[in-house]
């Protein structure tokens, strides 16, 4: 096999594996609330979103770079599942599952991409850079849009009280704070409609 | 209402409109077999692709475009619904009905942001720049991993042969002609394991 021939395959092995994601279910419902959203068609949804709100990051942000974080930031899920962001017990070794996940599927490609890729998955974890930081904030921000729009979803399904949810939505005070007035409103929607407890 | 707030607004109904995509069914299976794939996650899925086989497009491309392009290809889906691509009737009124559908859709956004989308869609659509015609590829080679890795998924379905598989994959010699050896050698391998009828 030709080395050229042997980088592809690891491509399309890599490929072939994201496949999984289409399976990995998250708590929240889709908007008809006929089933749980899965993990990747929540990232399409993000990566979309960052097209649609790139105005409302802090400062001007490397678009690219926000869009090839939100594509990945979940494909860890692969291997390590989706843990609800309310359960204390599977967030003890969640950082531990994640980051061996990512050195096994991220090691199915060739080393300069799987490279790459670790930088920007470590980057979106750590939250530090205006990219990252505004990557979490959408990460957050559609949670919140999938909860309104289910009646709540796992608000009310898992008695969530939005102080609870207030703390979870605040990477969106420092990633894209131009939307926190809509998160405000949307919580004191929901709080007047019964979909989430004071 | 402020005219800011009123863009905002505009901006996450759109988003919440979004969410209608993943109700989408594409006839091909995703690769376990156990449904048919939605367009929201097949759009996660061949955004993620540009990124790994970007250096696979025949001059340079630049890759943003590149992703909004594959982000927002079937958005038009939400109202327009899926058209099988052997289903010869349908495609009689789909670029009627898909252009009506955009109108409508990207209706929602704020004029300068439509306008962007809408042009974004159109170049896809097109097919005619380089950045269009890999995405196009990309789009196509997505359909052969699934169908390949689901025991023929809709070929063995609708008993396609192979001869209108070459021809529906085209794009992919145009668009990413270093893949085309790949292609070759998926529909070889379907064919000698049954799965696609010469």
């Amino acid at each position: 096999m030709t080395q050229s021939m042997d980088r592809m395959k690891q491509q399309v092995a890599f490929i072939e594996c994201l496949d999984r994601l289409k399976q990995v279910l998250r708590q929240n419902l889709v908007m008809d609330e006929s089933r749980r959203e899965n993990s990747a068609e929540h990232s399409w949804h993000i990566a979309t979103m960052a097209m649609v709100l790139a105005e409302y990051a802090p400062q001007p942000v490397d678009l690219l770079r926000v869009v090839k974080m939100l594509l990945l930031h979940d494909v860890i899920e692969i291997e390590a599942g989706d843990t609800f962001c309310y359960d204390v017990v599977g967030n003890h070794d969640k950082e531990e599952r994640e980051k061996r996940a990512a050195d096994q599927l991220f090691g199915l490609l060739p080393v300069d991409l799987a490279a790459e890729f670790r930088v920007l998955w470590d980057e979106f974890e750590a939250g530090e850079t205006i990219e990252a930081g505004f990557a979490n904030a959408l990460d957050r921000f559609q949670v919140l849009l999938q909860n309104f729009n289910s009646r709540g979803g796992t608000w009310r399904i898992h008695g969530i009280e939005k102080a609870r949810v207030v703390q979870r939505m605040l990477p969106i005070k420092t990633g894209a704070p131009a939307l926190w007035p809509v998160v405000e409103d949307y919580l004191a929607q929901a709080c007047a409609r019964g979909l989430l407890e004071e």
